[in-house]
C-alpha cells in the first residue's frame, strides 16, 4: 500500500474531482496487486488481513488521496462478504475477479420511500421458473451505470423484516435495469444513479442464504463504518498538516496567522480530536467479536466521532486558508465530500439513535 | 419589492445556479424600479429608504431569491457611497445610471498578498499628467469581467495607512485591465476574477476626496454587514420553513420524522437563533448615527450573528432532507453558498477580533 | 426601580449568597415603592407598567443584584395573577398587601413523580363542606417555609388535564402543612421545601375559577419566561463587563491576558449572543397578545436563548478569571445559579419541544 | 486496588463532600497497601508499575469513589518525583513514608501575580548559612495546612527562566509558613489555602539538583495529567451509567424519559466522547518516552479532552435529572468538582495553546 499511496496523491485526487471522473488509474493499481482482497483469508487467495491493518492501510491512502480511498473501502467489503457468503462456484469464479478488480460492483440498497429504515425496501424477488423476477427501484447506487454489477437487495418474503432480505449480484448491463443520473455537493469523482428494476435473474445470482441477507449485511455495515472512519481520519491528518503549514507561512497583519489563537485554537482542538478519533477507531478494530451488538454499536460510535471529527478538519482547514479555501482546491472538495459522511451511509441521528439503544440500552 | 419578490423565486435562484449566470432578468427587473437607489436621498432621485426598510426589503427579496440578492445590496451600497461621495458630476450622469442599473459596478479592493489587512493592499495610484496611472493586481473582484465599471482602491501615498487610499471608478473595458477567472464553492450565479491592473485613468475617476477613501469605505462596509445579515436572514427563514414542511410529511420508520426530537431540536434550535438573529439586526438597523465606533462594533455583530444562525439553518435543513439534502438542489446550493459568509466580507475570527476591540474594548 | 438598583449591588447579592438568606432588606425596598404591583392595572393601584417597561426595570435591577432580582419577577407575577384572576374581595384585601410586599407567596405546583408534566400532577383538591380538603406533596416549593402564603395548584376533577386544575392560596402557617427541606447546587439566598399537604381550606382560599387555572397558570407562565429572560441579561451583561474590566488589566506572560485572542474571542462570542437575547426579549416583549400559541413559542425561545447566552457568559466569566472564577465570588455564584435556569422552570428540552410544536408545528 | 474499589463507593465521596472532609479512612486503605508507590520501582520497593496499569488503577478507583481519587494521583506522582530525583537519604528515609502515606505532600507552586506562568513566580530561595532563606507567597496550595509536607517551588537563580526553579519539602509545621484559608466552588472535601512564607529551611529539604527543578516538575505534570485524565474518564463512566439507569426507569409524560432523543442523543454523544477519551489516555499512557516534547503535547491533549468529555458528561447526567439534579447529590458535586479540571492545573487556553506550540509547532 505504501507504494499506491505514494504513486498516487493529492494532485491526483484533484484531477478526479476536476474531470469528474472514476479513479481508473488508482482502480487498477490497487488491482493489480491484489489489494482487494485485503480481508480475504488467505486460504480463499485473499491477503489476509485483519481490521487493524485494513484500518491501517485505508488510512495510509487516504491520506494520500482523500476520499478516492472509498473504492479501496467498498470493493474491499465487497469481497470480504462474498468470501464469508458465496457458494463454491462463487468463490472460484467470482472471488478472484473481485480481489484484482476485475469485476467492479456497486450496492443497490437504499430506496427513496424507506430512507433510513433499510428494512423497509420495497425492491421484491419472486421466485420463477427461471430463478428471480426482480422488480423495484434503488434510488441511490453510487456508480450503479459504471461498474460491472450490482447487488440488489430485495425482499423475498412478507413481514418478517429482519429475516425477508435477499441479496443478488447482477451485472449492471443486465436487459431490464435502467439507469438515471443524478448530481450531488461532493464525491465528484463517483456518480449517483437510481436505478430501475424490472429483471429476471438466475438463481446462481443469490448471494449467500435466501432471506438471511440482513445478516451478513449488517456485519459488513459494522466493517464499513470502522473503515470508513478510517479513511476520514486519514483524509483529516492531511487537512490538518496542509492547513497548519499554511498557518505558519502566511503572513498578514505583520506576523503568520498561525500566531494567532484566533487560528491556533481550532487547529489545536481539531488535532485533538482527531487524536481521540484514531485512537477510538483502533481500539474498536481490535475488538474479538465483529458480530456482536456492541461492536454494532462501538463500530458506529467509531464512525460518528470519526465523521465528525473530520467535518471539522474540513471546516477548520478551509477556514484557515481563507478566500483561498473557498476557491476550488483540495480543502473545497474535501470539505464538500466529508459532509456526505455525516448523512450516509448513516445519519447523525442514526448513528446517535444507535448507539443509545444498542449502546446503552436506553428504550425505544 | 413584493412584486419582485413574487415573480422571482426559489426556482429562478436554482436555475441560476444551474445554468451558472448571473440573474439578469432579476437585475433589470430591480433596475426598472429604480430599486438600486433604494438608500439614496430623495433629492438625489433616490428612494429615500432608511436601514431599518432596506432590512425588510432584503430580507423579502432573498426569502424568495435566496443569495441573489446579493447583486441588490452590493449595487444599493454603491450607489448610496456615490450619492454621499461623488463630485456634482459623479451625482447628474453616473448616480441615475447606478440607481437603475445601467452601470453595474464590482468592488475591487482585496489582495492575495494583503489577506484580510484591507489597509494593506499594495496595488498604487501614481498621478501622472493625463490622471493617475494605477499598477498592481486585485485577486477577488466578484463580476469583474462582466460589470461595467470596477472600484478600484488603491494606495495615493505612503505608510499613513488609513488616510492613503482613493478609489477609483473604471471601466472594465478600460485599457491595461486583464481578468484570468477563478472558481469556487458557491455562488455559482456569480463569477470571480482575479484582475492584472496597469492602467491610466482620467482623474474624474476618483471617487470622493483623494486619500480618504478608507473613511466611506468603512461606513459602507459596516451598512453592508447589516444588509447582508439580513439577506442570510431571509434565506434562513426560507431553509427552515422548506425543512419543517418536508420534516411534516417524510415519514420513515411509520411516522413523519419531525415527530423524532432528533429533527425538531435542531430545527427548534436554528429558530430560535433565527428570531434572535432578526431582532438583534432590526435593532442594529435602527441606530442613530452609521460612523461611530460602536456601530461599526455592532453591525459587525449582527453580521457575525445571522452567518452563524444561517449557516446553522444551512446545515440543518440539508441534515433534515438526508440524501435529498446532498443531492443538487436548494439546500445544498445554499449550504455552498453560504459558508463563503463565514470567510467574507469579513472572516469570523476578523469578526470576533473586531467585537472584542471596538465593542469590549479589549487591547490588542 | 434606579434607586433600588442604585442601593443594592454585587456586595448585597454576594452577602446573600454568603449568609444564604433571603434579601429581606432588597425585599422591603422593593415593597416600600410599591414594585410588586409593577404589572397590575392602575385602576387597581398598580403602576401600570407594560412587559416591556418589566423587562427593562428587570435588566436594570438583576445588573446590580443578579439573580436576586428573582424576588421582584416572581411576586409581580403573583400580583398580576391575582389582580387578572381575583374576585372582588382579594382584589380588595389581598392585591394591596401582595403589592407592597406585606404578603409574600410562593408557588407549588411541581410534584416529583409528575416531573415536568405539570398537567400530570395528582394533589387533589376535593370539595368538602369547610371548603376544600387538599391532599398530596408538592416537592420543590421555593421557600415554602418562609412565605406568608403557597398557590398549591391541585386536581378538582379528573381527566380533563387542561381543564382540571385549580390554584389556592394557603397561608404556610396553616394546620396541615408539613416541611422538609433539600439543599441544591446554587441560589443560596432561597430555600428549597418539599411540603406535605393534607390540609382543608375555606373556599375563599380558591383563585380565579374552580377548574380553569392551567389557563391563567399557562399565561402567567409565559410572561414569566420573558421576565426571567430579562433577568438573565441584566446578569450576563455585569458578568461580561467585569471579566472584560479583569481581561484589561490582568497581566500574565508580559501582558493583559485579554490581548489574547484565546480570552477575546469567548468574550465576543458571548456578547454577541447576549445582544442577540436582549433584542429578542425586546422584540417578544412588544408582541400584543400574552395569551396566543405564538406567544408561547417565543416567550419559551427569548427564554430559552437568554438561559443559554447567560450561561455562555457566566462560564466565559469564570473562565477568564481562573483560579480567582473558581474561588467563591462573584462568578463562582452566578455559575452556579445560572445553572438552574437549564432546568427550570422548563427544561431546555421542554423548551425546545415547545418551539418544535408550537413555534414550528411538527408533529408530537 | 479492586479490594480498595470495592470498599470506598459513591457513598463515601457524598460523606466527604457534604463533610468537608479529608478522605482519611481511603487515604489510610491505600497507604496500608503500598498503594502510593504504585510508579515507584520495585528495586526502590514500590511497585514498579507502569503508566497504562497506573491509568487502569486509577479509573477503577474514580469510577467508584469519584475525584476523591485526587488523592491517589497527587501523592503516588510526588512519591515518583522523589524517587526519581531525591538523594540516597531521601530515597532512604522518606520515599519509605510517601509511598504507605505517613507523610503526605502538597505542592505549592501557583502564586496570584505569576498565574498560568509558572516560570514567572517570585517566591525566592536565597542560601544563607544555614541553608536557604524562603521568602514569598504561594496562593493556591491544596491542603496546605493539613499535610506533612510542602514541596515549595522557589527561584534560586535569576532570569534563566527554565534554568532558575528549585523545590524544596518544607514540613507545613515549619516555622515561617502562615496559613489563609479560601472557599471554592467544590472538591469540597480538599481545603485550599494561601500560604504566606518566610522560613529557613536545611539544605537537605532541597529536592533533586539545585535550579533543575522544572526539568522534573515539567514531567511529573506530563503524567499528571494522563493520570487526572484517567482520573476523569473514571468519573464520567459512573455518571454516564447513573444516568442511563435513570432514564432508563424515570417515567415522565407516560414514557421513560430516555425513550426520548432529546435524552438519548445528549447521551450517546457523551458516552462516544467518553470511548474517544479512554482510547485516547490508553494511546498515550503507551508512548515510551515521557520526557519528549510529543508526549508533552500528547499528554495535554489527552488531559484536555478527557476534561471536555468529563464535564460534557457531567452536564448531561445533570441534566437528565433535572430538579434531582441540582439538588445537592452525586451529579450536583461531581459537576462543580469537574468545573475545576476546565481550569487547573492546566487551564483550557493554556492546553490549546500548548498543544498548538508543541504539538502542531504553529509560532509564538
Ligand atoms: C452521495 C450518496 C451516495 C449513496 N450511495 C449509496 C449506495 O451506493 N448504495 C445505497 O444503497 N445507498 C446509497 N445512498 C443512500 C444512503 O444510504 C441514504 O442516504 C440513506 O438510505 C438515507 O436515506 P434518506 O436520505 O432517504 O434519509 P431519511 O431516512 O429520509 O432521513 C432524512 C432525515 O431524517 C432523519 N431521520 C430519519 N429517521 C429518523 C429517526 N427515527 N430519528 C431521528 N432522525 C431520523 C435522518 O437522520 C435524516 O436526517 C447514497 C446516498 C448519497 C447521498
Ligand atoms: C467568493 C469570493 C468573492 C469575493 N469577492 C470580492 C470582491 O468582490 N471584492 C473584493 O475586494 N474582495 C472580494 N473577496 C475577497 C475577500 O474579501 C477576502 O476573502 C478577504 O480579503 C480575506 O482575505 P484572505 O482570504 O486572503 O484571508 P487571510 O487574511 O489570508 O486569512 C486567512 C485566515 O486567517 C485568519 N486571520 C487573518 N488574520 C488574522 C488575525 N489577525 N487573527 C486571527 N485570524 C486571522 C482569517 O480569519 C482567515 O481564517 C472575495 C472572496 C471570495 C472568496
Ligand atoms: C431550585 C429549584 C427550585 C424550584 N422551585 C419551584 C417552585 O417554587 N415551585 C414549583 O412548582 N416548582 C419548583 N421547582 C420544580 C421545577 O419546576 C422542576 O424542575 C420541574 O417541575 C421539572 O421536573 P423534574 O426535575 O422532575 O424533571 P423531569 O420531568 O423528571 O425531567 C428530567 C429530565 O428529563 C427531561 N425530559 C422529561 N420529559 C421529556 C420529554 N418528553 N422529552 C425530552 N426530555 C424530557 C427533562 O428535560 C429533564 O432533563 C424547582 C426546582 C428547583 C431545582
Ligand atoms: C481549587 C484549586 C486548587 C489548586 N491547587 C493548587 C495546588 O495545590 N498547588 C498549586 O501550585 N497550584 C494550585 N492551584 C493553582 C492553579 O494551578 C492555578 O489555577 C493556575 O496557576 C492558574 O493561575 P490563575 O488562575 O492565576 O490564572 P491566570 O493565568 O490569571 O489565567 C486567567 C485566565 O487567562 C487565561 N490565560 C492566561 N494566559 C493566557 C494566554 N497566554 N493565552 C490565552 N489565555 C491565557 C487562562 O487560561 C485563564 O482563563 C489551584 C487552583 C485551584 C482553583
Amino acid at each position: 500500500m505504501g507504494v499506491v499511496a505514494g504513486k498516487y496523491g493529492k494532485e491526483y485526487y484533484l484531477k478526479m474531482v476536476h474531470e469528474h471522473r472514476f479513479p481508473q488509474e488508482l482502480w487498477r493499481e490497487l488491482g493489480a496487486r491484489s489489494l482487494f482482497g485485503f480481508l480475504v483469508d488467505k486460504e480463499l487467495g485473499g491477503y489476509g488481513g485483519g481490521l487493524p491493518e485494513f484500518v491501517e492501510a485505508t488510512r495510509m491512502l487516504s491520506y494520500s488521496v482523500a476520499t478516492l480511498a472509498y473504492v479501496f473501502v467498498a470493493q474491499n467489503l465487497v469481497s470480504r462478504m462474498v468470501a464469508k457468503n458465496g457458494d463454491s462456484e462463487q468463490l472460484q469464479s467470482l472471488l478472484p475477479k473481485l480481489m484484482v478488480g476485475d469485476i467492479r460492483v456497486a450496492m443497490g440498497l437504499a430506496e427513496d420511500a424507506a430512507g433510513s429504515d433499510a428494512l423497509g425496501v420495497s425492491t421484491s424477488a419472486e421466485r420463477v421458473p427461471e430463478g428471480y423476477r426482480l422488480t423495484g427501484r434503488k434510488d441511490y447506487v453510487t456508480e450503479a451505470a459504471h461498474v460491472d454489477a450490482i447487488i440488489i437487495v430485495a425482499k423475498t418474503r412478507g413481514d418478517v423484516r429482519a429475516k425477508s432480505l435477499s441479496a443478488f449480484l447482477v451485472p449492471s448491463s443486465h436487459p431490464g435495469l435502467s439507469f438515471t443520473e443524478t448530481h450531488k455537493m461532493g464525491l465528484d469523482f463517483l456518480t449517483l444513479y437510481s436505478v430501475g428494476i424490472d429483471a429476471t435473474v438466475d438463481s446462481k445470482a443469490l448471494l449467500g442464504v435466501e432471506h438471511e441477507a440482513w445478516g451478513y449485511l449488517s456485519e459488513t455495515f459494522a466493517l464499513d463504518r470502522v473503515a470508513l472512519a478510517a479513511m476520514l481520519n486519514g483524509v483529516s491528518a492531511r487537512l490538518l498538516e496542509e492547513a497548519c503549514g499554511y498557518a505558519r507561512m502566511r503572513v498578514v497583519f505583520g506576523r503568520p496567522i498561525g500566531a494567532n489563537q484566533g487560528v491556533q485554537f481550532p487547529l489545536a482542538r481539531a488535532h485533538t480530536e482527531l487524536l481521540a478519533s484514531q485512537a477510538l477507531v483502533d481500539s474498536v478494530a481490535k475488538q474479538q467479536s465483529t458480530a456482536s451488538q456492541s461492536f454494532a454499536a462501538d463500530s458506529v460510535a467509531a464512525f460518528y466521532h470519526s465523521a465528525h471529527s473530520a467535518y471539522e478538519a474540513a471546516d477548520v482547514a478551509l477556514q484557515v486558508k481563507g478566500a483561498k479555501g473557498y476557491i476550488e482546491g483540495f480543502e473545497e472538495a474535501c470539505f464538500r465530500d466529508i459532509r456526505y459522511y455525516r448523512i450516509g451511509p448513516l445519519s447523525e441521528e442514526l448513528s446517535l439513535a444507535t448507539i443509545a439503544r444498542r449502546g446503552l440500552h436506553l428504550p425505544s
